[in-house]
């Protein structure tokens, strides 16, 4: 018998695989997959995604959150976790947080040849900016800047 | 080489293994061991722990928050979901939400053979109270009422 709330067979949710990401960014992370659990399930102050990363993807461009905090859990597969630390293998079973305004930038990269599947778990803010620190990333995210979409640095849109 | 912040092995964190049920519920739900990686990753906004039950045991009595938001997504092994809308066998893979002020309480129950090895995710709230609705439950939680430990559900201490 089907699961029924307030349970969920992830399997059973479509995947989103859009990015709001402007290009070049948006090719890097797609054709990323993301069920998004908590919304199916009704959460409302924190988001939790079943992410599917395929080989070569990157789960975002390295950012950092103002308010928001994160937290990853992978199931399958094994993912390159690229911080201030460096870089770390998470393989299945391995975990990472991220709290808010630490000014470390995160990201995941799927360097082996076979899809990574992970959890993801967000808190909501509706203030949260992004910032992506690396010089080779020119994007910027804040509500109140250009009706909240991505912009460069320099706040231009694109 | 062991992981670093921002990552973390759950292996490497001691177990919680203390309840602050009253007895008889106490027993009921332990020797349940907790790891908690979100407090061990700097979270603050949610809680994340990696729990394992026994055999035999409960996650909890049946229960809902009228503040805190609550996920379980289950690793190993299976739990039995019991809520309003019946009992649900949740196996690995599968998972389930709990969206705060429901008036449904939940709880999981390990009815098989072996330890039930799950992730559940519970958001913060200062004003959260708790209640137990089955008539053979007798607690209560408030965080106002007697220094914010169990009571009966007149409010007299255990």
């Amino acid at each position: 018998m089907p699961l029924r709330p307030p349970a969920l067979d992830p399997a059973t949710l479509a995947p989103r695989t859009d990015s709001g990401y402007p290009e070049p960014y948006r090719s890097r992370v797609l054709p990323r997959e993301k069920r998004q659990l908590g919304k199916a399930l009704g959460l409302r102050q924190f988001g939790v995604n079943l992410t599917t990363l395929p080989p070569g993807k990157e789960s975002s461009m390295r950012h950092w959150h103002t308010h928001e905090e994160e937290f990853v859990y992978v199931l399958e597969g094994e993912v390159v976790l690229r911080t201030d630390a460096g870089e770390q293998v998470l393989v299945a079973g391995a975990c990472a947080g991220f709290p808010a305004g630490s000014g470390d930038g995160h990201q995941l990269v799927n360097r082996s040849d076979r899809p990574a599947v992970y959890l993801e778990v967000g808190s909501s803010h509706a203030a949260d900016a992004v910032f992506y620190p690396n010089a080779d990333v020119d994007m910027h995210y804040d509500p109140a800047v250009h009706d909240g979409r991505f912009t460069r640095k320099d706040g231009t849109p694109y």
